[in-house]
């Protein structure tokens, strides 16, 4: 396994679509009025591409118009101490054509928020990349 | 209980430091080269204030020495689409003063990962904020 200079074992690429295709929530990073921004969001992956719902007009759709943003998703055990992390940093675009629309609404992403989620938010993947940190990692 | 726009319960201070105080991970949210970023971290609360350990000279400890960044805890259900999400935005700086590090190095924060952990990082809560999906919400 290789492992980066802080200990942690460096997950490929298809280990991280795996375990991003698993995790039920993510979270969104943004900037919001010059400031760091993060939103927890239940979201699919749709061809390697992270898809997430939520209400026109909201300060996330505004953010995730044609944006750099970073998606998170993780688990962890804090019994064991062990656990993963994917990150993934790409542009983020809101989907205005009516075709992949359509498509993007059989898609099994049911908003867990009360209210419409009309908009659909893709974000590609420029960047992936993941660690985890397992019993007995090597310097420990 | 008041509501935000989007339907959810928004958290007072209170209860977002009482969650905080209970979760053993969050993220903290920071600009790396540019990009967004965001890293898992285990961490405790001090006087308000978010503390992490990291490996002197790392990414995190650059990033953060100075800077504005965010910090995502949350804790979720998937089986009923509930959960919470606290967000805290404030300057981060790395602990340099001898008397507050030895003090830090007291507090129950052991590294996950393995590997020396030696620097300290503050978060001041500047902006503290929360929210939470129940089942059954206004909306829903």
């Amino acid at each position: 396994m290789p492992y980066d200079t802080a200990g942690l074992e460096i997950l490929g690429t298809e280990e991280c679509l795996s375990l991003l295709a698993q995790a039920p929530i993510g979270r969104i990073v943004f900037t919001d009025r010059a400031l760091p921004a993060i939103q927890l969001v239940n979201f699919v992956l749709d061809d390697g591409e992270v898809i997430i719902r939520t209400g026109e007009g909201s300060k996330l759709a505004a953010a995730a118009r044609n944006a750099i943003v970073a998606f998170e998703a993780d688990d962890y055990d804090p019994v064991t101490r062990t656990g993963w992390s994917v990150v993934l940093v790409g542009a983020s675009r809101v989907v205005t054509n009516a075709a992949e629309l359509a498509r993007l609404r059989t898609l099994p992403l049911e908003p867990w928020a009360p209210g419409p989620r009309d908009d659909f938010i893709r974000i590609r993947a420029g960047l992936l990349s993941g660690r985890r940190i397992r019993r007995g990692d090597p310097a420990s």
